[in-house]
């Protein structure tokens, strides 16, 4: 099976793009071979910009998506999309998914993938980041990651991005709205989308003083973050292509700090350390699904629920059987 | 240290409110210590009725936590109320302290705790688990924990109540808009609050027609949701008290639907489940904090980094400092 799946990925490092389509399914899938996979594309990851993309629903974040992926294509760069859809307990499935998110005619040459988020706390970000690998290797030079602006997905993108957009429209709830959501803070770059409605002025008037306010604060408590990024506000109007080559200067800008300040060296490490927490709770996984460890794992289980052992107990009689030396 | 925590655990176990408040603090802090205090406390948690309330900014959780616990002293139940923030990572602390979330008025019996959720993931979970194992054991009847609908907090708080309440308002957004938030479908009792509002009457029935789509679409995939649970429509103005006693009718139903039909065990059993997972996380993470294992962690990352490795080869060689014989 290993060797199936090595060949699958030389044959998709050799630029063949139903390989990159099945292999992406299999880490979309948590599929348990892609270990070897990712041992074998390594070397030839790390060098895509990954952008991170959030923001509340109805602030037009797909449109813009795509208006900034042919923004990247006319600058001869080749991209990447992948849209985290929000799971429905009730079908299993994502809640929207290529139908509604999909346009009509995707540019050529940029590769669109949409997932659905995970129940479980670290699935998505351990199936998103196998996907950004697979399009980083395949030679993606930019990778757009959408999320709608509410769950566990955003956690997971902001591990992967290196750059993060919020993007708002004009009028969309007031200030402590805004705080409350919680997101606002992330951003690298903001966009106020629509920003041909009535309001954008106040708007981006509304973030940039935020912006302000939130560097005050982060200086005044000695966070550094008086580190000589000053997150711009981009207006756009993503439907008529409006001021998406300013946002796409703005990420590049970015980019080009996070390379001369050393924080991409930062970025790239804290990944690397996350992605080493993953697999190491894959291979703890593994060592706890095997029997007899597993029915102990059950017993175990019981005996927390009828409150005979406390899970710390538990956890001990299970470490216990898996490293006799520990 | 150990002795003093258990000496504190023991006072908190007698009805010292103050040994509470700093056994909560040491959970909210993470402090390692805890698993002693949890070990002490375990054969008395269990008992309380655990009611996870969400629902996106504006709704009036607050307001309506706080009528709902004056309702609960009305019927003699002693009442704990967990409020999660989202952490603002400019200041590390809470967005909203309970400055802003604490009534003017706590009612006397209610025990009040204002948490921000982690960075990190799981740890949101972890904490908050910890406390309401300690307000459980401290004779808690029901715990109300509120979220911002937005966050990993949810999905956390999803793992840990027996009850999800998902909190609207008429006229929030259009029905596409409440798909996407990923959040209706998890409720056990639907809430449209400030009742009083034009919209009030179509936005229940909107509700209740996605409830039954639902059952529906559950049923056609073989989904037993079909389990005799409707989850009702509660019309509240929490402002005004208005129909809260119904609110707490319709929880205490489905807590009595849960222990019949046999739920209650399954969803004590998926509790213990989590909490021995996560006590293997903090097992893990002590294990690698060790040196030399610390060390060579510290090297492996970097080599991940510099795609010298990857992640899987990373963690087996970390695995294989922890357990020669695994």
């Amino acid at each position: 099976m290993s060797d199936a799946l090595i060949e699958l990925a030389r044959r998709m490092l050799a630029g063949d793009r139903r390989a990159l389509a099945r292999l992406i399914t299999l880490a979309d899938d948590g599929h348990p071979g892609l270990a070897h996979v990712l041992r074998e594309i390594h070397p030839r990851t790390g060098k895509a910009h990954v952008i991170g993309i959030t923001g509340p629903p109805g602030a037009g974040k797909s449109t813009l998506v795509w208006a900034l992926a042919a923004e990247y294509l006319r600058r001869e760069r080749q991209v990447g999309v992948i849209a985290i859809d929000p799971t429905s307990p009730f079908s299993g499935g994502a809640v929207l998914g290529d139908r509604v998110r999909m346009p009509a005619n995707t540019p050529a040459g940029v590769y669109f993938r949409s997932m659905a988020s995970r129940g479980q706390l670290g699935g998505t970000s351990r199936s998103v980041r196998g996907v950004v690998h697979l399009l980083d290797s395949f030679g993606k030079d930019v990778i757009l990651i959408e999320t709608v602006g509410a769950g566990q997905s955003d956690v997971a993108v902001r591990t992967l991005a290196h750059t993060t957009v919020v993007v708002s429209v004009p009028g969309l709830g007031d200030d402590i709205q805004m705080l409350k959501a919680g997101i606002l803070e992330i951003a690298d770059v903001y966009v106020v989308n629509k920003a041909d409605r009535d309001g954008a002025d106040r708007t981006a008037a509304q973030l940039a003083s935020m912006i302000e306010i939130g560097r005050e604060s982060a200086r005044a408590i000695g966070h550094g973050s008086d580190d000589g990024w000053v997150p711009p506000v981009v207006r756009t109007v993503a439907l008529k292509g409006e001021r998406v080559d300013e946002l796409a200067d703005a990420l590049d800008a970015h980019r080009t700090y996070l390379v001369q300040s050393g924080r991409w060296d930062t970025l790239v490490r804290a990944q690397a350390e996350a992605e080493l927490q993953e697999a190491l709770l894959v291979r703890l996984e593994q060592l706890l699904a095997r029997s007899p460890v597993a029915a102990r794992k059950d017993q175990l289980i019981g005996d927390i629920a009828a409150r005979k052992l406390d899970a710390y107990q538990a956890a001990d009689a299970l470490l216990a059987m898996l490293a006799p030396g520990a």
